[in-house]
């Protein structure tokens, strides 16, 4: 059997075939915040269209606080197909009660007449991200919905101007797209993400919790695909894809009301549609996996204020839940993540956010070491609790890069589990911290 | 029945009758921690004794890592009796393994023999605070206990030099006493404590988790009362005081595994020893209790790099431990923190919290308001999950204030729960960070 391969290539939504694109700039980052609001790129509403309906899937946040767009997307996602996603930023449109979810729905139907060609508003899904507990300012949605549409082109830089209205505090666009083979045909899957602060996403595709619940980013993803996939292992392999990435990464431990991943597949590459258990299945399985993770990293690399991108390795737990808790704790510490910043090889403040933890650990059992990413060689500073003989400049090699693994092992069972996570700065309590005698600068 | 009351005197531990201390330097700190050392107040060695073997209890970390002091106070107690505490700061003897046991052990035998006077070393309970991971320089230990016990006396100045030998980043030092009349005896009840970073207490008598287990510093604290009380019934009080009071406090979300708390009743005002069902049980509970808060808030008032003192009140939860879940994820949240730094009175931030605690919420139904401390006036920035009217400016009043309660009814039950809780500021992460280049900078 042939092995599996893709190729990065330029782009991101709209290298797909049938779709197309646009970001604007419509004056709600003014109104909604001052500091997300990224002067030099003030683009704050984007459309991402299909040619024709398409099989969608979602996952969202699980916080019991749930926007609006959210609560319609959880709605419209569960009848399978949509053919629009229309975003804003500098608004969340979160807590807003009955005028938010009056709102998002006007936000739907502005965008299916804008688009013309038979869209029905109620395949048209919607985002946002910004200030939590503003109402939306309708009069500029409505401006913004009409520009897009007008704009709406194939190509990268229209991809690129949608990457850019999605963005908050976010220092710079990330996008990707991969091309690979399915059932002879040539696919190509690409995508947009925006994160930043109150990251730490726990997304299910009914927004219900997961028994292995992560703790808490606005963090947006926005998918497409011109394979056609059933809708059901469409969902299913986003929830996959979404347990080993997004669902991975913390910022700050705050997971946000409004974090939305949604995929679109348009078919439009004529292939057989695969099944899960099928190589195409797996196949495309890989594809999205590699996207999804590629966008999530992106998304820590680029959090507020991090200056370091760590990832913690957790083995040897006595349970995955176990050991996802254990790096989470360790990955969340107040402590921990200011001894990163410092680029300190402190393994004392690891150990006691582990024994804090709800996982169980033996503390004479317990590995800590570091390592280059993706380096086999690990250097551990703590060997079945006890301090190794390796040099405090060592290891501060690899603490004081900007990025590095962390190498737990609890020795007490097979239970693993990686967080990506970053350290914690003066910058990003700067930044969150505001200024009110400037209340356009406050976050949302 | 005449109602009870209680006076705040001057003096600390010295101030019940038959009890001694003091508190020198015995270069733990330098060669421990760098920035823990507080230069100018140098000392890092106390010794509390009493002139007679005295009922004891005590609580400690339920950090599953936890040091070798807490080890060895954890059987101690136990037993029910003890005549002296020796307390070091800069160094934690925590993952110090077997030599951390013997070592411990050696300073309950050093302390029993420098004091003289037939104290037995089992009757000595040990505490640390400081550096993890690193073994005690043993040689100048036993000078500092040699000195310490040279210099015992009562009175408030060497109660004042045992309660600075105890401190690390605080900037303080933190005691109190009260007096009051017990079955026709004049009582004295009094304490030191240190706390700073790395807290949030989740303290139990036997070292095990409580059912409502809070999650995370070290914070010490060592309280003295000339009263005769039977031991079972002042573990049973302690244990009731640490649950409203050191359980009850969050700087940064990480809990020590040092944490401990230490009382020592030897009987000298001959009093007749009170029960837990009649008038005085509940008149000692109340002093205890006044005590132990009273310490507790000092603790927080004096967190590494906190601007603010906060007071998270949430009412109306659907139990006693969603009300402890929901006041801790808002008491903890990075967003949430940060916000407190800039005076902001940011609702959003809550809700988000509240949405992705353990707790049961319902966001239309949630009301957010603040006061100033002790006041009865609440201004409700949010009322049923609605903004109010209530003006930006007159929030700010009180979100800029150095401390505000934060009210929070979530109206779906009876439980409540109460957080003393500091911002996070820039003089955290920089205090933490540490300097590489420095290694004596790196904190615990």
């Amino acid at each position: 059997m042939k092995k599996f391969s893709f190729e990065e290539i330029g782009g991101s939504v709209t290298a797909p075939q049938g779709f197309r694109a646009a970001g604007v700039f419509c004056d709600i980052k003014r109104l909604g915040t001052g500091k997300g609001s990224n002067k030099g790129v003030k683009r704050d509403l984007a459309l991402i269209v299909s040619d024709a309906t398409a099989a969608v899937a979602g996952t969202f946040t699980t916080n019991r606080v749930c926007a609006a767009p959210v609560k319609l997307c959880l709605e419209r996602v569960a009848g399978g197909r949509a053919q629009a996603i229309v975003v804003n930023s500098g608004n969340a449109n979160a807590c807003t009660g009955r005028q938010g979810l009056r709102d998002v729905a006007a936000m739907a139907r502005m965008a299916a007449e804008a688009c013309g060609g038979g869209i029905s508003a109620r395949e048209v899904l919607v985002a946002s991200t910004g200030r939590i507990g503003v109402p939306l300012p309708m009069a500029q949605v409505r401006k913004g919905i009409v520009e897009a549409a007008r704009r709406l082109a194939g190509g990268p830089e229209a991809a690129r101007d949608a990457c850019e209205a999605i963005m908050t505090s976010d220092t710079r666009p990330k996008g990707i797209c991969v091309e690979f083979m399915l059932g002879g045909k040539n696919i190509r899957l690409g995508g947009i993400a925006k994160g930043a602060g109150m990251i730490q996403p726990g997304m299910s595709q009914t927004g219900n919790r997961p028994a292995l619940r992560p703790l808490h980013a606005t963090m947006l993803c926005f998918l497409t695909t011109d394979a056609a996939v059933e809708g059901k292992f469409l969902q299913t392999a986003l929830n996959e894809a979404v347990a080993k990435s997004f669902n991975r990464i913390t910022v700050d431990g705050d997971m946000s009301t409004n974090d939305t991943v949604l995929i679109l597949a348009n078919g439009r590459a004529g292939n057989a549609p695969p099944g899960a258990r099928a190589k195409e299945g797996r196949d495309f399985q890989a594809a999205l996996d590699h996207v999804t993770l590629a966008l999530a990293k992106k998304i820590v690399l680029d959090g507020e204020g991090a200056s370091r991108f760590v990832t913690v390795r957790v083995t040897g737990a006595g349970s995955a839940g176990d050991a996802d808790a254990a790096a989470r704790a360790v990955a969340n510490s107040a402590l921990v993540r200011t001894s990163w910043c410092g680029g300190d090889p402190n393994w004392g403040r690891i150990l006691c956010a582990l024994g804090y933890s709800v996982a169980e650990v033996v503390e004479n059992k317990i590995d800590v070491g570091y390592s280059q990413p993706g380096q086999r060689e690990v250097l551990y500073s703590l060997k079945r609790g006890c301090p190794t003989g390796v040099s405090f400049g060592a290891l501060c090699r690899c603490t004081t890069s900007p990025a590095f693994d962390l190498h737990i092992n609890l020795h007490l069972g097979s239970g693993a589990a990686v967080i990506y996570a970053a350290d914690l700065t003066e910058a990003y309590v700067d930044f969150n911290k505001g200024d009110v005698n400037d209340p356009s600068s406050l976050g949302g």
